[in-house]
Parts: structure tokens; sequence; C-alpha cells
């Protein structure tokens, strides 16, 4: 039986700066009726900590127990796999959150790893680097696959997975590991840390392709939130407002 | 008949800053043949003019008309399709021979197009300028698609391909057109500037990827140039020094 949300962030609980109609209450009322809530994002640029602090300001119960980033996912796997020392391409904040969990990070190709996250910084001499240290031996870790991000304006910017292209196609190898949604990775840890299991999961998110898929992958249940009605030939379950989880989820108890 | 030879040059005719064994006494045995000699390469980092120059300090009778490079072929395309203002992805030695030829280049996203050649100051803000350019309507003209190129020491940097793979992934738009080898528009500007003719050229080049799909792309004769005999499963004519190119044009006629 179903008895905890693992929720998207970024279009699914706030978008940009803003809370999304109904976010709080819904998560209020889902911990009233006893489920337990999870927030687990692609986001790669942010330190776990200030993906927490941005949750609490903006009004919602997170804490570092419950919340889920590429950067714990990473920090996570690399210790785990003894990975290291690693060629980092990525934000300085994923790189201080690594190098608190005491990966080391060469500037050198000699490495045993490539991680990319998305990085702003992201050059043609990184490219470089990273085709040094692959063709070398070393792995390719990801954080995740997604080509760009929607921004103010009905702009997009570059995501991971625009970077990543870059780096498979002058290497001709493609990633070993991808830590991000939908590959299954975190919310395994996040089962592993909190004796959870597939049949008790349901993952809300705005995103068939990384969080439904995620959610397929992982063989739990899901909700696509679908605002905008964008979806309707996805068969999937679907909620227009977020607040309408608590009764989809009690259909399917 | 074949009276038109198009050499390849990295790889055929230098290696880096060193000739290959025979080069200039074979160009100088074909010319007292009679056959026309031409230089094609998908170099898109340098000015023609530099690439004449590098030729003959090194020996060969290169000249600004026989000498075939992206910076010439984008320049050509450009002002033939009447595109610009361009959004410009590469060295300063392309932004030259482009600007020489008035071809406009703007450093923001209102353009008709955007070209990319190999870069070293590529970054994720030209991949950024990109991906506005092309949400906006602007086509997508790439030099060529070689992933990487081999420097000293059993090394590779990456290549042009790298960097329009990120911008493909980024606006999930194809290139509309690709100016380099594999494809025939080099060949075909060659053909038209010197009144000549598929069936009178033979391509000669050491990347069966590059230079013979090129000149099968294009229905013209070609020889492989394959030094350390790595491509022995390869149904071409083949040449392992360059010398024998004569006795194998003699062969064909």
């Amino acid at each position: 039986m179903i008895d905890s949300i693992v929720f998207d962030l970024d279009g699914t609980l706030y978008l940009g700066e803003k809370v999304v109609e109904g976010a709080i209450e819904t998560i209020a009322a889902l911990e009233a009726e006893g489920y337990r809530i999870f927030y687990l994002t692609n986001n790669s640029g942010k330190m776990r900590k200030q993906i927490v602090d941005k949750l609490n300001n903006l009004g919602f119960p997170a804490h570092s127990g419950n919340t889920y980033c590429i950067a714990r996912g990473i920090s996570h796997y690399l210790v785990e796999e003894e990975i290291g020392p690693i060629y980092l391409i990525g934000t300085n904040d994923l790189r201080r959150e690594l190098m608190s969990n005491e990966i080391v990070i060469k500037e050198d190709p000699g490495v045993s790893a490539v991680v990319v996250g998305i990085d702003p910084a992201f050059s043609y001499q990184k490219i470089a680097m990273a085709l040094d240290a692959i063709d070398g031996g070393a792995k390719l870790i990801v954080a995740n696959g997604d080509s760009s991000y929607p921004i103010e304006n009905n702009r997009r910017l570059p995501g991971c997975g625009a970077l990543v292209a870059a780096i498979v196609n002058a290497t001709g190898h493609a990633p070993d590991v991808h830590v991000g949604k939908p590959n299954t990775y975190m919310l395994e840890l996040l089962c592993r840390e909190h004796g959870l299991s597939p049949e008790r999961i349901c993952v809300v998110g705005d995103m068939p392709e990384s969080d439904i898929r995620m959610a397929n992958n992982f063989n739990c249940q899901s909700i696509l939130f679908d605002p905008g009605g964008n979806f309707s030939d996805f068969s999937n379950m679907k909620a227009r407002a977020l607040n309408e989880i608590i009764s989809l989820l009690k259909k399917g108890r």
C-alpha cells in the first residue's frame, strides 16, 4: 500500500521562485493523512542544503533527510563505488558538496571518472579534458540527459544533456551511469535510506519523460501533474490540480 | 576520363607540420602527366589564405584558386543563399574570412543562421545563444560532423561535430546544412568554378568516412590513402604509398 509520496520540484511544487497553487496545502493534507513526503529533483547545480533552504523559504517542510538531488545522488554513488579521483564538469556548488563528502577532484585527465552536471562554465577545454580522461580509461558519470530547461519569456537554457552530448560525440563513449531521472538510482537510494520499497511509493511530477518514466522503470505508481492539460493522450493517472492527488491516492488504495 | 585529382590535406599530404613521404614528388609527377591538382580540407579553423600559405611553405604548388576549405565553402554558401546576419561559433580566422566576404556577424540571437565551426572558445553561453537563435527560427549551418581529430602522443582533441552535438541536443534541431565532407558541397563548388564534372574527378584521402564517402556521394572515383594498411577490408582503390597513385589512375583509364 502506498504511504510515501515522492514529489518532483521545479514545475510541480514551484515554478522558478513561485509556489504552485495548492502545493503547500496538499503536502500538509497528505502529511495529516499519514503519508511520508519526499522531494526529488534532477537539479544538478545546487547543493542539497540549498535545495532544502529554497523549499523551506517557500514554506515546504523539507529537511536534508527527505530531499534528494543530484549532488546527493552522485556523492553517494562515488563513495559507495569507491570511485575517485574524478574530473568534474559542474557548478562550484556541486563541487563543494562532493568535496564535503571527501571525493577527490583533480584538474587533470588522470582520474577514474568524469562527472558531468549542469555547468555554466562549460567550455571546449572541458570537453578536451573529458576526452583525454575517457580515452585514458575514465568512466563517464552524468547527472541526467535533460536537453534544456525552460526559463522566463518562453526561453530555454541548455541542460546537462547538451553538455553530455558533446562529450559522448567527441569520445564515442556512452555514459556509464545516469544518476538522475528517468534512471532509478535516487529512488533506490531513498528506499534503502528509509526502509521503503516500490509498492509503497507514488511519484508525482510534471514530466512524462523523466518523472513518470523513472516511476515506470522502478515499477512504482505515479501521478502526472498536468496543469495545462497537455498530455491528454497520456494513459497515466493525472492531476490537473495538486489537491486532486489525495483523492487519486485514495481511489488507488 | 579523370583529369583532376582532389587531395585531402591533413593525414594525406601532411601530418601536422610534416610532409608525407612522396607527396611533393607525386603531385609534380601528376602535373607533368597533365592532371589538374586540387586541395580540399575539412579544416574549419583557418582562413583559405592560411591553408594556401601552409601548403606553399611545405612545398606544394597551391594557390587560392585550387584550394578548398570550410571558410571558403561557408562564405560561398552564405553569399549564394543570401543568408545573414549570422551568429558565429568559430575561430577568429573563420570570422575574418566571413567578414571579408561581407557576411554580417551579430552577437545576439536575432539572426537567420547559426554557423558552427571548430571553436576553442566554445562555451555554455554559446550553446545558449545558438538555442535562442534556433528557437527563434534561425537555421543551423555546420562545418562538418568530425567528432575529434588526432594530435601528438596519441591524443585527440574535440572536433566540430562535438560542438554541433551539444547544440543539436539542446535544440532538438538537426543541422540544415553540412558544408564539409562527407557532404559534396565543396566538390560541387569546385566543379562549378573550374568547369568540371564528377566523372573527371578522383578524390585521394585517408579517411573512409569523410573523403571516400564524399566521393561516393558525388559519384566520382576515389583512392583511399592507407599507409598503415588499416583498411584491408575496405573494397576501394587503395594506395599504401602516394607514388602508387599514378599507376592506379592509369589502370583506371
